[in-house]
């Protein structure tokens, strides 16, 4: 079985290259968090962006364009230990799917402008969801990131 | 520009049909917190399943695949208003792609045993990764669902 997916829009990020990402995150006691970018949903799905200005965070899918291939494992950035992809947030991944929630500040017609990219310019958006309190979770274990993450 | 998806793996539900989900879930007080299943990760993927046992949440990204068209505006269940699609979780969306966070039980092998499930029987699964403290947002505002989640 294969998907067929078409994108709906793309991400504007500050972060122009892979490489330009790779030092901040995790690592950072605010993360990504006050990242500023744009998403611009395509001019014919803006119809689709009615009382999104409603909800403060989003659930950005996306995908990975400038990911060229995948390991079923891997070596996280914070990490010295080989770890299995599902694991991980690492891009190298089957489907090259990406999942970020972001904060929105504004929406200007087809354009969300948001905080919180950690995302490469140009990426492909697949689609995108209202965030809500079902998508908050309490007494979670975090594995191999338990003590790595900083949990701002 | 158009992307090729390949599943990774495929969920087991209670649900057999569309409409067997149709009355649970927002609307009740746990909704679909309870509800047991597995994920069935392809033999071929399983290795990029190492370390998951030590994550307690995962976010399932998978396929409507009972789904045939998409609308921009639409009627949220708990809702008698046109909403925009990227404004709900509704499943006619461009790209039909689902999103979930279940509660890892279980994992023997390639089968994760799982709570939380609210997708069909069969439905394929395009990605998983772990949930963590970043994915917690705080102080959220959840536009026209507010007052008609329940804030479990």
């Amino acid at each position: 079985m294969r998907i067929d997916i078409e994108p709906i829009g793309i991400i504007h990020s500050p972060f122009k290259r892979k490489e330009d990402i790779r030092t901040l995150g995790f690592s950072s006691a605010t993360g990504f968090d006050d990242v500023e970018g744009e998403i611009e949903v395509f001019k014919k799905y803006e119809k689709g962006l009615k009382d999104i200005e409603g909800f403060s965070h989003l659930i950005i899918i996306y995908f990975f364009h400038k990911i060229e291939s995948y390991s079923l494992h891997v070596k996280p950035y914070l990490d010295k230990n080989l770890r299995g992809v599902f694991s991980t947030r690492h891009p190298k991944r089957p489907n090259k799917i990406g999942f970020t929630i972001v904060k929105l500040l504004e929406r200007n017609k087809n354009i969300l402008k948001v905080k919180g990219i950690d995302m490469i310019e140009g990426s492909p958006v697949l689609d995108i969801k209202p965030y809500t309190h079902r998508d908050k979770k309490e007494n979670i274990k975090i594995g191999w990131l338990e003590g790595l993450l900083n949990k701002y």
